[in-house]
């Protein structure tokens, strides 16, 4: 257990941009959100992680390719398969109705805490972004707050 | 990049009700979100956007009317059905166990970035109040927190 | 509405064991968070109560048995059946790919407001511990942050 008190607050903000080259992809991020968290000088407190698009994804998961398939395949067999005729957000112009409904699925954003001045993740968990709608630039916030 | 160190938190909170006419319905709440961010005079931070019931979700998509059609659709063909035949919940008397699995995949809360005094949302971004078994008042909690 | 400014903020880390006998489990942890906040001494803020294993949830739902039961079932029928031959993250000799989706389906992590010195949960709202591959040592970090 770890208490503190009485100490002032501190913030700091960046910005992560990505322009993936497939249209689906997922991108491991713990490390340059580690190395934000660090230059932050946030002892206690979370990291806010989160997509700035409304077609992408931030989760906590696992640095494994088979897993990132089984996702990518979950996501089209049984969350949302692409096929624009089903949506009627496609009528817009737009064709990737899906990637809205897999980002209500997975999420667009995590926080994540931080102890004794790093993230606090357990032995396996790491940061992704999910680019569900790329080949575009895009950009996730890291938003760290705390003592 | 952004930093800031040595000032004092602000936290501000407030709730915000609802009753809808239908018993599923997705409203757009950044208006009042963002409202609160302003009146709260937090320039850096974070604000906390949650349901208070087990049967809604506040989640962050489009202001798009085709999009939230899509959205109880797919809520009702593939996430799960209403039909209170299928689930031991509802043997209590209750007939909304669909709307709690609906909120458990959708989630009941997002955390949204404050920076400059605003909220720090992508060109797309809104946030919205899903209600899966409305026709009664519910609510949502805004806790805005940072410097 | 509820406004404060100018004190200084307070952080609290601690962390909650559990070994489920079952490989699925829901644990309402709602009493275990609730001590933590207690006893951090924040009055105004936000508890972040986050799994810190990509095979599990935390969540806000209903304590109900029934519906933990339809919960349990409809990961397993709807979300991620178990079946390990269906994904290849199993190739890598673990079999329990489909706790990873579900995880993802559910969350991992869960924020819950604070005012007055207390969690500030809607009247049905309870905090849980979901376990989608237990039978050993796995743990969830609670951290308090406020004023």
């Amino acid at each position: 257990m770890l208490a503190r008190g009485g100490v002032r607050m501190k913030s700091h903000t960046t910005y992560l941009w990505f322009n993936t080259k497939r249209r689906q992809e997922i991108i491991d991020i713990t490390d340059q959100v580690a190395a934000e968290v660090d230059g932050s000088g946030v002892r206690e407190g979370m990291a806010l992680v989160s997509a700035m698009h409304i077609s992408a994804s931030v989760f906590v998961n696992d640095h494994e390719s088979g897993l990132w398939h089984d996702i990518l395949k979950w996501l089209e067999e049984t969350v949302a398969p692409w096929d624009p005729s089903r949506y009627r957000h496609n009528e817009t112009g737009e064709d990737n109705a899906a990637a809205h409904l897999r980002s209500l699925t997975v999420g667009h954003e995590v926080v994540v805490p931080i102890t004794h001045g790093a993230l606090d993740l357990g032995p396996w968990q790491r940061i992704f972004y999910g680019e569900w709608d790329g080949q575009r630039r895009k950009r996730v916030i890291v938003k760290v707050m705390g003592e």
